[in-house]
């Protein structure tokens, strides 16, 4: 685990959890003080963010210095972590953006929570989501501007982290739910490798491409969670890795991005060449045209079917958004265009793993752009299906500054079980353009 | 779907759950008559063969005099099912076989249960299951003779049917839990096409393997359960099919079946090539070798981390049998060797593949013989272990006798995605069967 050599000069809540772990370790401050620090952020601007649905700072305080007195040390010793609220939670409410679970409580944790708490983090709150993870917006607004949406899912997550409340947050992915609002918020958003952290206890959307997502301000941070998440002894990102191979790819969405933000990948392109980096463009492989039309067909049959009880029993609870788009295309599609998109995502999986065999990461767009003004909270699809349909691991890095001043992500994909490659390369990438900048 | 032509001459609560919807909709019947049937049947055999973890009759009739009083007529409209206790139900305790869970409810159904009410199914009660889907028993016992095991881990879904308590049961299959109690208790067991039927608000034990499974007393029954659980229209099984071509499959685990079994799969063999089917024998292809121990990394890999609140919470009360095997195997299986096996399996499934082009069905074992004596609920892995692995569609038909007068299973395999055809197939040797017995 990396070692804060020195004091950070930031204020304790804008401390990763890799310097917190080590100041508690050290006796240079204690989970009790952690968490009133995060508490104080929150009381301060929570009225204007909103990013939590359920938050007891009594419940908060309790748990840290129930840290402070002892007991096992874990990896996240006192580090205080946010949970999307889809996720269960055996001492807070889990309400998945919906009236329908106004108060709802379940008897455990989910895993990843489960294996956060073992691990010592100190769980602060549950973070507002859209509902039912579709397109009907939480409460939370975008931290650096609150006309604007925090992008969806996974918002309070990632607003959360990004306005300093906590270090690390907890959402999902199953289309583009933490890539987007990672980069509408300015952090780091990290999608493992399809499969390998438990969704036991979150709310299922669509088993065949939900994963856990994760959020931090540091990539040594989400390494270091995503290791708890496995029940992993935690391995610390390489701190020099040799100049990589980066495979610039425009995809055939470039059209639909911004005119900057197309720009400034083109701009990180160069630079990372300039770096020492090997960078060619490269096109996705022929025969992956349709493939954001399975995805969503994939999605929408899986969500129906998952939804059936609160559609049988509730059905005027939920909203409008989600009775016309997602139920209307996943009660009328059949089985057998299902398993012909199922069929289509697995060979679309194969031929697309050769493009990563000469390259260690692919750079490509995060969003089309900054975060709109507005609501809605799952813009532009199309940048995010692609790489989710793919299961491979992805990073956003939260490297550009749109024409407004807000931050816009540069996306890294990864082979599938290259995580730790992804972060390593991701590392070098983010010294480099941040140097730049 | 098939219409009963003529009045069953069985009592009300052996019928299939076709004659049951055909009486209910020609009004010879009610579903309040036919949920009391099978209450009274219950009543009768329930303290000897104990397949019900929650039952009550109050609650059933009243969800049937509902249905009788009008309403949407759906295609399970007056149909008693009985649910394996790991699935959730938001008007009965599910608690997963496990003190941990004594009286736990949750606030929705599972997706299956769902589909089933909404079809118009009785809800009867919540079957027995082992221990979180492993090793340590429930109370039920084998309907044909009380001292020995109906099987597991879906042992009450499979002694319920079996014992004319239902005509359908929904339980589960991660190894062999449908396979294995189907052919232990003498009814059909069916475990679909891997990721077709949703598992939403079923404990998770291991999401790259686990599946729905169905338990009835006909194949037509199956077949429209499983139609239901889709939310597709029901089709009905061809009466007739050409004869289908067969491959007999000992498999590397012949050795470990009973020499009976050995003989009465040989004797099915030649049977079905006598009534005009391409019988061949056929080994698993090369490169499989190895398969159950991935199977076993992958499962308990997944399962403990899945785990991990009540590990955390409620060890002392986690049994002994799943403390000291399934969990210490789960918690000493790293990242690597999990990937590995997922790897493997993965590869194995395009290796299996190509077999089953010149075959309609496999033909192998369902068990290595009878019901043993005692409560050993998943004995012999291996004979499930592959198949399972290879997420392709099983069913389990009750064709053999033992030496002792029990039942054991023949099971049947086909191509992943060919349901139907496993189901048109199937009619067809279990006709073939049943003529030679």
């Amino acid at each position: 685990m990396l070692i804060a050599t020195k004091e950070p000069v930031a204020k304790l809540n804008e401390w990763t959890a890799i310097e917190i772990v080590a100041a508690i370790a050290a006796g240079r401050t204690t989970c009790e003080a952690v968490a009133h620090a995060c508490l104080d952020r929150i009381r301060e601007r929570e009225p204007e963010v909103q990013a939590w649905q359920y938050l007891d700072p009594e419940q908060v305080i309790a748990q840290a210095r129930a840290r402070d007195r002892g007991g096992r040390r874990g990896h996240l010793h006192g580090v205080p972590f946010g949970v999307k609220d889809i996720i269960d939670t055996c001492d807070m409410p889990t309400e998945y953006g919906s009236p329908i679970y106004k108060g709802h409580r379940t008897k455990r944790d989910a895993a990843c929570v489960a294996l956060s708490r073992k691990a010592g983090g100190v769980l602060m709150g549950k973070t507002v989501t859209t509902e039912f993870v579709n397109r009907q917006p939480g409460k939370t607004r975008n931290p650096f501007d609150a006309s604007r949406t925090p992008g969806g899912t996974s918002s309070g997550s990632a607003a959360a982290v990004a306005d300093f409340m906590v270090p690390l947050a907890i959402g999902t992915q199953t289309t583009g739910s933490t890539v987007r609002p990672a980069s509408f918020c300015g952090v780091i958003g990290y999608r493992p490798t399809f499969g390998d952290v438990s969704c036991a206890g979150i709310f299922e959307s669509s088993r065949s491409l939900d994963t856990v997502g994760l959020f931090a301000r540091s990539i040594d941070d989400i390494a270091l969670h995503r290791d708890v998440l496995l029940g992993a002894e935690p391995e610390p990102v390489p701190a020099e890795v040799p100049a990589p191979r980066i495979g610039f790819c425009r995809t055939p969405w470039w059209p639909q991005l911004e005119a900057t933000t197309q720009t400034l990948l083109e701009d990180a392109a160069g630079e990372l060449a300039r770096a020492g980096a090997r960078v060619e463009e490269v096109a996705l492989p022929a025969g992956l045209e349709g493939i954001e039309e399975a995805q969503r067909w994939i999605s929408s049959y899986e969500f129906a079917r998952n939804l059936t009880w609160e559609i049988e029993n509730h059905w005027e609870e939920i909203s409008e958004a989600l009775r016309n788009r997602k139920l209307k295309d996943g009660l009328s599609c059949t089985l057998e265009r299902y398993r012909e998109a199922r069929e289509f995502a697995e060979h679309c999986r194969q031929l697309f793993a050769p493009l990563l065999r000469d390259y260690d990461v692919l750079l490509a767009a995060a969003a089309a752009g900054e975060a709109p003004v507005g609501w809605d909270p799952v813009s532009h699809n199309p940048v995010y299906q692609v790489w989710t349909a793919m299961h491979v691991p992805l990073i956003t890095l939260p490297v550009f500054e749109g024409p407004n001043g807000l931050p816009i992500g540069a996306q890294l994909i990864a082979k599938r079980n290259d995580d730790r490659k992804l972060f390593a390369v991701a590392s070098w990438i983010h010294r480099q353009l941040l140097r730049t900048n």
